[in-house]
């Protein structure tokens, strides 16, 4: 193998507020070597979510980027050389390769990337993580059924998204809830959502009555704050809430306050934490299930490519300020 | 029948924070003469709850009493007169009589006590409503299993005590949360609770680390406020989280906010929300599977008894004010 450098983009210091490109820096090292078991792979995409900004500040489940760390982050990567009979150079898989250009890793917590597809960048998104989220959310949390109004928010995203237009297949009515008139008619006119509530512009909770106006039966929050307060005030009898994100919370230092217990009380609500790492158990189904119908061009995504791996710091900024559209990729190699 | 005269407590205006006496005013007025159809009922005993307070507020579900209103409550009656098929005079019933020495009902709403009941307020406290909400909140919104670390809030209320006590019976670890040392000493001695926090007195994010180190599996809460923050901050992974009341907002204009969306998505909790108008269908079930453990002696019960009607508004104010210990019981004839 010829002597090439790696690039890695790492966390420089830790930011108050939304997080700007100089948060980051772009460090050049050595090309790391294969040991015994373990692989080296070139990253073609890598994934961006709002996630990342709760390891910045210490308060994600999956642990905490420190200054100086390199920035984690799930990849498709090729594989260069191979060390594991597990896997061969050529291949495709997914994993956590962070962001850089070349990662070192063993044999687990590498998937090979489903032929089926293309992009392959699409397992990061609709058909990876946020899919899956998505999925079993909406299945075997919320329990959606036919005729459910179903309410969700950070509509456009990839988990937002795939929610809406998966209930929409199941025969509910959708409802999204997204932050420009470009996501709002992107939803309304391409993912087919019933309407679209853009929060920015539309007092919300007239606006959730209206469209709305027997209530939501499943609310699917990626958000929290005041969004989360306003759908909670509009839960019909036997309601069921996912809560899966907090967008609103990850970048202040304060700890915003949930929706106040009278809301589940009076809808006898079923309120339910979501964390994706407990249902990867169901990938194979999710993937079976849900990409025939992206096949059949029942589901629509949006992706938002950044091309160039010193892109990522100015994309994240972009995507923690909601100006991001459609999933977040960057497009590495 | 003789003529004899009623007397009412009603609302006489609306109170700002914990209710004192003189926001009642007690009023007699001629006797209610049944007509076609009708019971004329004499109230035994008067159930007062923490629900009324938001009745008052006009934030109950179940309506609004405004000053000059008749205060509602469910009440044990002998029926005196009957003009419908249904009841015989001399049976005790259980119906919502009101504040009153004598209340006038059509059959509907009007249930008998159960004759293995002794004494007959048993129907108002552990044996009726109070004692189902902690049935259907614990079997069937929690789900409770064996080995489960159950922690309640007003643990020596008639919710809460009972909740304690047949957690135990099911073999669970439990830990009740009481504002003073002498139900805390009743929990743990007589109830057989296998702790209890005096939330007044000691540090609760502490004592719940202390005395739940593996974290709550169940978590009842009839309180909200601080005291459910602390508990949700303590949740096991796959907690189960019941609101039953909001002890700490009835006396407040404030809508307190809830816990942290954060708490849940953490422990992945299932939080639902209870209101026991939807669980009457589970009465007899109820009656049938509790029982016998109270005639096993192996459910203790308090009560705390006031002798005479115009006593009502006094022991309302202690309720408020968690002075009361046990069920807050008016013995009115």
């Amino acid at each position: 193998m010829s002597v090439l450098c790696s690039r890695q983009i790492r966390l420089k210091t830790r930011p108050a507020g939304i997080p700007a490109a100089d948060h980051f820096e772009l460090v050049e090292c050595d090309m790391p070597a294969p040991g015994i078991g373990e692989i080296l792979c070139k990253t073609l995409y890598l994934s961006l979510d709002p996630y990342m900004r709760g390891q910045i500040s210490g308060r994600h489940i999956s642990g905490t980027i420190d200054p100086g760390d390199l920035m984690r982050g799930e990849t498709v990567s090729e594989v260069v050389v191979s060390n594991s009979p597990d896997f061969e150079a050529g291949e495709l898989v997914c994993h956590y390769g962070g962001w850089q250009t070349y990662s070192l890793t063993t044999a687990e917590g590498v998937s090979r990337v489903d032929a089926r597809l293309r992009p392959a960048s699409l397992a990061l998104g609709i058909m990876g993580m946020p899919g899956l989220t998505a999925y079993a959310g909406l299945f075997y949390l919320a329990e959606v059924k036919p005729r459910d109004v179903v309410l969700v928010s950070a509509a456009s995203g990839a988990v937002g998204s795939l929610v809406g237009q998966m209930a929409k297949i199941q025969g509910c009515r959708v409802i999204g809830i997204a932050g420009s008139e470009e996501k709002c008619a992107w939803l309304r006119q391409v993912a087919g959502f019933d309407g679209c509530i853009n929060y920015k512009t539309q007092p919300l909770s007239d606006a959730l009555r209206q469209e709305c106006p027997d209530g939501v039966d499943v609310y699917f929050d990626n958000v929290g704050g005041a969004i989360l307060d306003a759908a909670m005030d509009q839960l019909a009898i036997g309601a069921r809430v996912v809560l899966c994100g907090l967008m609103a919370q990850y970048n202040t230092d304060n700890v915003l306050p949930g929706p106040t217990p009278a809301t589940i009380i009076r809808s006898r609500a079923t309120v339910r934490g979501l964390v994706v790492y407990d249902h990867f158990d169901k990938q194979q189904e999710f993937l079976d299930r849900v990409l025939p119908w992206l096949e059949a061009g029942k589901i629509k995504y949006r992706e938002d490519v950044s091309c160039g791996l010193a892109q990522a710091p100015a994309a994240f900024a972009r995507l923690m300020q909601g100006r991001n559209f459609g999933k977040t990729i960057i497009k590495v190699a």
